[in-house]
């Protein structure tokens, strides 16, 4: 019987054409960051299942590969549940790994840690079109800086990654959890119900602001703090509202907040020229429980989903060292497949000055190949791709339109004792 | 309490020096195989757990990471086994995923399919200094070609490719399956205990000819048989014979097969003008079952383990797709993780013609913040990585200490209205 040769549920094979704008698009990025004084650093994909399960994940702990444990380790006789079978995952996401890898090894790292990582992650999520169960992520962080300094480098490097791989058009909203949580608590929100509170509020691009109030009043939250809560999120809303003047309705926000929300925007417009274009975003959310300060996103006008997001963790590295002192760090993850999905759909072509040549020639006697492989070999010299290939004499042009097809650009005829002519394809 | 931070057990955490390294080696080696006209595809991590348990992975099979079931198919209670828990795995080589990849793909690849993967594989071995449970592979296969055309194609190609990287003064052994399989009929080997035989030979550069002749005389093989055996494999291990005459002494070989290995060792002699070293070794076992016709391996010289190793498997993607004929396809792979060990131990240093600078400023108000990060992107436009620190006036010598080495090369303290300049750190 034939085997199901697909790839296991969710996953996919990456043919080479996507491999060439994969690896364009990774360099590019790389270089910029390396450019911005970025090193780059990389974490196993398999961790501890205590680091995958201890709560940071949010909703992506739920996604988890868990994997078996092996030998005398495991015992199916006495297991009690799914916890006595497993002891590791596959990582389904850089900051985790990234919060461990510091914490282990930060007496040998510099006290300002600016770092690169890019590589797969994976979610058990439901399959569906254009969303795979292993994806890469391309982060960047940087651990050990208080002050935004953090922010602004990493905005500014983010942008300039985005604008060197042709995306121009672009608009960084940017929030700061406190701001939020001034919001929730000048409402009179619960502090237990925070959370909740902001994943409503993350909707609004999609359900719109009465989509929110619905999904507030269907929790029963107190009619008054949920008319406060929207008539704030409205006022927000207005495009020329300056931060100041909505940190005026927030009472508990504090100044040093608004302050530095206020440096991040001004600093990335001056230092752009005005060209990268960013803004405040009351109802900007995040996703992640972990953020403590300032978060942020970028989404390329016309498209819908967001292309990098992140923001400021300074609790979680203390957190898996038992300290009492915030580590502060701060991250910004690119998108990677919604940014090779974009190209995609817009054809981009990595460019090249790489000829692909082709040498066909009739037979593999010892002689003809290795005279063959001699001038394919001088024909390499200058850069060029050459590969060697029988002849079908009886349907060369089938054989010339599928090398064609193939990609490759030029081909020639090998006769003995004559130089190679090569001539396009096309 | 504080957690345990250590990566998952047999895997590590890889330092920025190592990724650029590695990053270095990894481009170097895919541009050469680009220029012999190879594409890179990529499969997932994760394969079915079919694919991984089918045999052809060999021992391998039994140092797999499974991943256990998810949802409703995960059923503890009616479970009679660990078949039941687990669907997936993770990839323990990139030669089994290739052949589902071709088997699954192949209507949209050429008839000749040259192919380049570069990623990690999983294998729980028991850990050991220097070896870890996750590394990376880098392969490169022929699909489509019976002729030696592949097998000569991928050794030039894997030369060049460690040539280029640094690696001179290497050896390569070539033998092929079918002579190992007529020197064992011959000695009266029974075709059931040839994979022993051959596991046996293999260690012959560890416990050498007696140890061999120990190990088979304990398995209780016929003393003749083992005689015989002992005898030939001396033979063959002069180094002045040739193809010729060690397969006059396998009556079953087939000139075809001895003519195919000759043509190949020629070939690349004469193609490299004796530059590249290749010899025939009756002795070359390589590890796994599935190879059908040439093997080789590269050793480095003055270096014990190989570095590099390969050969024709023509039955395994047809296996898959349950075909009665013969897909041909041919691999080389060279051990990543044994070439950034050699060239660690050398002190190999990546060649770059980047500065690391670094700007030191007082405070980040917002004005000064905005002027550092105007000048760092001033001196980024030439290439040059730029970072910005706040300056720790009352230990400067430390500072720069540091700054020195975490890698940076030169450094300018930020003045109002003056022009920077930079001094080497030294």
């Amino acid at each position: 019987m034939k085997t199901n040769t697909n790839p296991a549920e969710g996953m996919r094979d990456i043919m080479p054409k996507e491999i060439e704008l994969r690896t364009y698009v990774a360099s590019k990025i790389v270089d910029v960051y390396k450019k911005f004084g970025f090193v780059q650093i990389e974490t196993p994909c398999v961790e501890r299942i205590q680091f995958l399960t201890s709560g940071d994940g949010g909703d992506n702990e739920k996604m988890l590969f868990k994997i078996l444990k092996r030998g005398e380790k495991l015992d199916l006789e006495t297991a009690s549940g799914v916890h006595d079978l497993v002891d590791m995952g596959l990582r389904y996401d850089l900051t985790v790994p990234l919060c461990r890898f510091y914490a282990n090894n930060r007496t040998k790292l510099p006290t300002h840690f600016k770092t690169i990582q890019i590589g797969n992650v994976w979610r058990a999520e439901r399959p569906q079109k254009g969303r795979f169960r292993q994806f890469t992520q391309c982060d960047i962080d940087i651990i050990g800086v208080h002050s935004v300094l953090a922010e602004t480098q990493l905005i500014l490097a983010t942008s300039e990654a985005l604008q060197t791989i042709g995306f121009s058009n672009f608009t960084i909203r940017i929030n700061d959890r406190r701001m939020l949580e001034a919001l929730a608590t000048h409402c009179g929100f619960d502090a237990t119900s925070f959370e909740k509170v902001f994943i409503t509020l993350d909707k609004l691009d999609k359900i719109g602001i009465n989509g929110v109030q619905q999904e507030l009043e269907k929790a029963e939250y107190p009619t008054e703090t949920i008319q406060k809560f929207i008539q704030i999120v409205q006022v927000a809303l207005q495009s020329t509202i300056s931060v100041h003047e909505i940190a005026s309705m927030l009472p508990t926000v504090s100044e040093q907040v608004v302050a530095a929300l206020n440096q991040v925007i001004e600093t990335i417009s001056s230092v752009s020229n005005g060209k990268i274009n960013i803004k405040f975003d009351l109802s900007l959310v995040r996703g992640m429980g972990y953020y403590t300060g300032q978060i942020f996103e970028i989404g390329i006008d016309g498209y819908g989903s967001s292309i990098a997001g992140g923001g400021r963790y300074n609790k979680m590295i203390a957190k898996i060292l038992n300290e009492k002192t915030d580590i502060p760090a701060c991250g910004f993850s690119i998108g990677f497949e919604r940014v090779i999905s974009i190209l995609t759909e817009q054809n981009f072509v990595v460019p090249t000055t790489q000829q692909k040549l082709v040498i066909l020639f009739s037979d593999d006697a010892p002689e003809t190949l290795c005279n063959v492989l001699k001038m394919a070999a001088e024909h390499r010299q200058n850069g060029n791709s050459v590969s060697i290939e029988l002849h079908h004499k009886k349907n060369t042009k089938k054989q010339l339109d599928d090398l064609k097809a193939d990609g490759f650009t030029a081909f020639a005829i090998y006769q003995p004792d004559v130089a190679l002519q090569f001539k396009p394809l096309s």
